[in-house]
């Protein structure tokens, strides 16, 4: 995808042009992603950086800060609901499972839901502008006879999320499916949405 | 119940005996719960110690640091939730709604339950003991025919933790006790066991 820089300093500016940096922007993303997912909120850049075949000047070029690229994740995983809430003819479950994929991959995702909490106004209320277009792309797929209202569904979203726990993404799926199954409410295949 | 000490120092060493240690030392871990409960976690031990009627030199005999009085806090939480399921004939919904009331008052007590979550090796262990016997007083009164297993009982403890977000304790208990509806079990009254 791109070359991979085995020294942590960028030997090379790799001013590209628009094109290599929205391939850069978009593979940074997809790292950071990852390593979060598997290191936490608190993993080093640098780890990140490597990950995207990237170096840490590029990184930086694209995120000024730790806060700049996990926004950056939230943003493309509100994205992808949309986009699996979006698709012509689907349904509530196909979105859950893809809602429930976020879940388990990703802390952030579940830090997102809990925005309540967070001692930041302004990433409250960036938080909750994220959480309100998950909650616009889940209802225009919710069946207007289905057992749930919204504000029902949103609920068990975070009662999930609160489940979701464990050092793996594999206990984490496993308990989240507990407790969607404990809820009665069927979700589809847990994956992530990819838009072809 | 103690004397008011306007100074952020304290005067008097306050020496007065095992008596008074132990009263003072309850004072304490009352105040940290209030005060954790409204500020979180990172909330100044100053403010304990003012709630609690004492110098920060007592807070200290006390309390080392603030993992210290956390875990003083959180023990209190546990025993009280063992006290309240081992009340002769009581019922699940009536420690259920014990539970829910720490959920809905103390932000640590849902860490607790997410001790899966926590990157110190000591802490994850200790916060596993302590979610070990919330777990074991919560089988003790599941009468054998109930709907839910204690593993998935558990789940549903983690389930309202992840459901029990708010700025407030009110909205916190709003959502809790939605969260418990939405899993068709019953819980009794959200409020603190006392030991008479």
């Amino acid at each position: 995808m791109t070359t991979q820089q085995p020294a942590p300093q960028e030997r090379r500016p790799a001013n590209r042009g628009p094109k290599a940096a929205a391939h850069n922007r978009a593979a940074l993303i997809a790292a950071a992603r990852e390593i979060f997912a598997v290191q936490g909120l608190d993993a080093p850049l640098s780890a990140i950086a490597r990950r995207a075949g990237v170096g840490q000047g590029v990184l930086y070029r694209h995120f000024p800060d730790r806060e700049a690229i996990a926004a950056a994740v939230l943003e493309k995983n509100v994205r992808e609901i949309e986009g699996a809430a979006a698709v012509e003819g689907t349904s509530l479950d196909t979105v859950l499972g893809v809602v429930t994929w976020h879940q388990t991959q990703s802390a952030a995702f579940i830090g997102l839901l809990h925005h309540g909490m967070n001692d930041r106004a302004d990433i409250r209320a960036w938080s909750r502008k994220l959480s309100e277009r998950v909650e616009t792309a889940l209802r225009n797929c919710l069946p207007a006879d289905h057992r749930l209202s919204a504000d029902d569904l949103m609920l068990a979203i975070a009662m999930v999320s609160g489940a979701a726990t464990g050092p793996t993404p594999q206990e984490r799926e496993r308990r989240a499916v507990a407790a969607w199954r404990l809820l009665g409410i069927t979700v589809g295949p847990v994956h992530p949405f990819e838009d072809e």
